[in-house]
């Protein structure tokens, strides 16, 4: 008999040689049948492999993200399987999981394949999926296992086997497909339901563009048809909210390969966008007591050594700047903080004046190779909300409370009501990575754990997911179509006042080091406004949007009225615009939705005649008839309950 | 006889070998007595050169620059001739006038001269002048202008010398001294009532490092004791109003070595007045159509090759940055405009949508020599109130003039009433200098001359000051000292729309293309704000000033009621603070005069119990007692009619 201890701390008895999916069933029929994949003692083993010691199980549903990825790397061998019915000859390489699906990367030899091909492929799969092969592992000598890759042609394998030690090597069949595996599978195909190839790409053998071309077939898969169809409407809707898209349509930003990819131009109504953005905060950040300070986007190279970003980041990043003669050397900004501790170091301080906090919408620039950027949420410049709060020790929880306060009412001010925060530490294993005293680290972690404690946040500890210069708390926010994103970020930092030789006088007369916070609740203007465009699909806080209002004339005889209504609320500071073209009301109606203006304004002959428009509010109707002193109100009203609501 | 043309056309006759001096004896006595220098035919002449040939004369005064120059290179032979009387064995090198004063470059060998002996060399300056000692210049052969200089072992005169033209050479007599001189003197020593040597400083032979170092003996003088008095208090007025010191006393900005010399910190008080500046202009450019964009401070080094900027500033700049892989370079953006033509270059524009202005706050970079930098003013990163107008032309004659509006509602605004416009053209002679067509620069230099008259300008020309991509116009204030300050520019420009293929849809449907007007009214808000603080002494005007009013409580009772009035001030948006502290009334009214805030709000009982303050003016005294609301009433009338009496 052995011991199997379960994820809730219970201890059962079974015989020796009893399967996961044999432990399902002692708990429940139900169980059974949804258990995807099985972890033993922390090593993933199938469902169906007989354990034979003491130890803890733990059992993978769909539900888990290990469950997940056992159907999704199930299904690469189903997908493999069907390449290799209907493209003989096409040789296999790997065919791992991802985040969303799987992929496997193909040597399809002279044969192409494209989109028209999916039907086929996906119908083979199905059709291999309803024969409920089951999966089986088993151990191959390495001789064997190349002899077998060897024999099917099939250079590919061969080299991975190479690198593998004999006694080590493992290979996963099911129905006649035979796969190099490590495990981790469904009891058999019957439990995929629905399949969906993708689409394909190219990829390089093992990633090294020398190496031969080959072809990436992704594909996904699920348990329901249902589960399919909804993650396809995902996409869809996705799609239409991508920001880049989003970001084009309502003439937002460009880039010019002309001035270097990643690197953002703020269109009019982008930028004024992310001025109202950067006033909303402003607003915020005086109301708690920060002040603004403007400092220059290169430095020195001895400042950056000073802070040690050099040492850190210097040869993956961009490249110091040179001048013409002198001989000095100055870099790209990577980061605010070396800046803001110069300006500290401007000041005598006492612990009286403590704690300063300055904050700069700071651009920063850090080199990101080019496949890996992507339109605003991946750039190599970009502007960060940025502050640093110098403050005694003593100070420090209380000040960390503070930004935690700061960053929920932007949060809030911004229709971001589900977030949850991440506790960042080192990792205890490996100390060297980090600069700074045990006795530091410990005093940064007990006080960032004590605010979010206090504070009500919803939040997971990540041991080793620190900076190398202190400990930190990420925000992430769930957006409107459940994806996760992370944004603001609030760290403190022992480090850098060691390093700039930061003091202040404390009240016995001796000088002190301040502990320094680094925070930005946005996080980059870019990224915050790439996520905001996905979350709302550009439909902004009324407070945000680049339009509030725009008036539409009945007929072009109303020109002039709707010309006055538009002075009126200029005067009111309401942003809107008039659209007096000779076209159908019907018409104007439409184009206003699609631009998502939040509120039309509709004038004709009883509405000059009364000075009065008829409102009718994006995606609601028709509001009635008011003054347009009224509907002044009404959008300032509007305004200030977001505003407000939430200010701390 | 010989026919003497004067500056006012009229034409005189004289006997031939006339001298410049007998002709101004001719017009009058009181013109003879203050005549200083003269130009025949456009070559400077001594006061009794003999003229012997028809031409044109022009007589110079104290009151030309030109005669200024003479006075003070005349100046530099009798400081030659004290210091070689002083200082025996002393070498005399180069004497030049400067724009105020004059030098000369001195070997004083083993002997040290520092400021304790200017005394004695002013002295016997005063005597060498009193003695009115003629000047005489006379023509010298090669031969024997080089035995002279050897014999008085000179290496310095014998080296410039070599490299003069036999024929060409003169020396310059006065009392028992003679110089190596080109001409252009005083008629005699005794027009020189006041002297003064001002500093000393190190200065290499011919300005090389690698040759011997030489003494820079500083100096200046004057025709009346009472100019040199009036200049001295100026230069004390100014040493109070360097923009260097107030920056650092009213907390405005500061330096690091460690970020980088040349690149300012701005402070919290610094960065908050900037602010102010920059949405005072943000408003008017709106009110004029601009629409602000954000770009990148960097751009690929090919936009710079396309625009024309890499092959004119490449070698001499900031070197560019490279990419630790993918081979790219960037280069620091000396200039916005590139940047905006991308953006241009983004949508399609029919004539129907021009002019299009897009305006940035841009920070640029520009290397400059360390010895080069000073202060705000000669920076190496700076922020331009930059816009572009992408125009048609035939709106750019309009444009231009709308920008010169801008340009004078932002000069008043800020109190500089007393500026000149400067006319940019190119060198004819010289037109490789520049890029483009020779009709487009007619057009240009057209346009800036007919929108510079309309406007009543006080306007100069200048031929051959343009700059490399088209012609200009540069605004010059004078400030409260009377000193001359460039400031903002407009420039036409028909070369980057060809360089940038921008286009547009005219009314034929055919392609255009656009002119382009590059303009910045500030110049750089670094520069402006240097300017600024001199002109103003800090005192700015009160829509700008840091802090607007300060309330100071006669005794720690108040401080309840003085927090009181200090909330009401901030709900109105006036910047104040509160000195609470328990220090008499007086003192706290003298350090608040110093700290030059315009407004003092004196609290205690009576203020308290009626709910009023007691108001004091900076500069100006009591103004006695008032509600906080009438008070506020009374700064937003002076801001608003500060603001408003120049809106255009």
């Amino acid at each position: 008999m052995i011991k199997i201890t379960l994820p809730d701390g219970s201890i059962k008895e079974f015989e020796n040689g009893t399967t996961p999916l044999e432990v399902a069933k002692s708990i429940s029929e139900g169980l059974a049948r949804n258990v995807i994949s099985a972890k033993f003692n922390d090593t993933v083993v199938e469902t169906t492999t007989p354990l034979n010691t003491d130890g803890s199980l733990t059992l993978y549903t769909w539900n888990d993200e290990e469950g997940k990825k056992a159907f999704w790397h199930s299904s690469s061998h189903v997908m493999a399987q069907a390449i290799q019915d209907l493209y003989p000859g096409a040789k296999l390489t790997i065919g791992p999981a991802i985040e969303n699906g799987f992929y496997y990367d193909v040597d399809f030899g002279e044969q192409k394949i494209s989109d028209s091909d999916f039907k086929k492929i996906e119908d083979r799969m199905l059709e291999i999926a309803r024969g409920k092969h089951d999966f089986k592992m088993r151990s191959v000598p390495k001789e064997e296992a190349l002899g077998y890759y060897q024999r099917e042609n099939n250079p590919f394998k061969v080299e991975l086997i190479e690198n593998l030690e004999d006694g080590t090597i493992t290979f996963c069949d099911h129905d006649t497909f035979t796969d190099l595996c490590r495990g981790g599978h469904l009891p058999n195909t019957g439990l995929i339901k629905a399949v969906k190839v993708m689409s394909v790409a190219g990829a390089y053998w093992r990633g090294n563009e020398k190496n031969p071309q080959l072809t990436r077939v992704y594909g996904i898969s699920f348990p329901k048809q249902k589960d399919l169809k909804e993650y396809l409407e995902l996409l869809e809707e996705a799609k239409k909210r991508d920001h880049r898209k989003l970001g084009k349509e309502l003439e937002l930003f460009t880039f010019s390969q002309k001035v270097g990819q990643g690197l953002p131009l703020w269109l009019p109504k982008g930028a004024a966008l992310r001025e109202r953005l950067e006033n909303f905060l402003k607003k915020a950040q005086k109301r708690a007591g920060y002040e603004m300070v403007v400092t220059p986007h290169i430095g020195h190279k001895e400042l950056y050594v000073t802070s040690g970003h050099y040492e850190k980041y210097g040869e993956d990043s961009f490249q110091p700047i040179k001048t013409p003669n002198e001989g000095e050397e100055f870099l790209l900004k990577p980061m605010n903080c070396p800046h803001h501790c110069e300006i500290y170091n401007n000041g005598h301080w006492s612990y009286k004046d403590l704690p300063k906090r300055f904050a700069e919408f700071g651009t920063v620039y850090r080199y990101e190779q080019s496949g890996e950027l992507h339109g605003l949420t991946r750039v190599r410049g970009f502007t960060q909300d940025d502050a640093h709060i110098f403050c005694t020790p003593d100070q420090l929880d209380s000040e960390f409370k503070k930004v935690i306060d700061l960053t929920l009412y932007v949060f809030n001010s911004l229709g971001f009501e589900n977030f949850t925060a991440q506790v960042s530490l080192r990792d205890p294993e490996n100390k060297t990575k980090y600069i700074g005293s045990d006795e530091n680290w410990e005093k940064a972690e007990n006080a960032i754990i004590n605010a979010a404690k206090e504070k009500g946040l919803n939040y997971v500890i990540e041991t080793g997911e620190a900076a190398f210069y202190g400990p930190k708390l990420d925000f992430m926010v769930k957006d409107a179509l459940g994806r996760q994103w992370q944004l603001g970020t609030i760290q403190v930092d022992y480090n850098l006042p060691e390093r700039f030789n930061l003091t202040y006088k404390g009240s016995d007369n001796e000088m002190h080091r301040p502990v320094m916070i680094h925070r930005a609740p946005f996080g980059s203007m870019e990224r915050f406004v790439a996520i905001l465009l996905e979350h709302t699909a550009g439909n902004f806080p009324l407070w945000l949007m680049p339009e509030q209002a725009i008036i539409l004339s009945l007929s072009e005889k109303y020109e002039k009225y709707s010309q006055k209504v538009l002075t009126l609320l200029e005067n009111d500071e309401i942003r809107a615009l008039a659209d007096n073209r000779s076209e159908t009301i019907g018409k104007k109606i439409r184009e206003a939705e699609v631009s998502k203006i939040p509120y039309m304004l509709i004038v004709g002959e009883q509405e000059a005649e009364n000075g009065t428009v008829s409102v009718r509010k994006h995606g609601e109707g028709d509001l009635g008839s008011m003054t347009v002193e009224e509907f002044a109100q009404l959008i300032k009203k509007e305004v200030d309950s977001t505003l407000k609501a939430f200010e701390v």
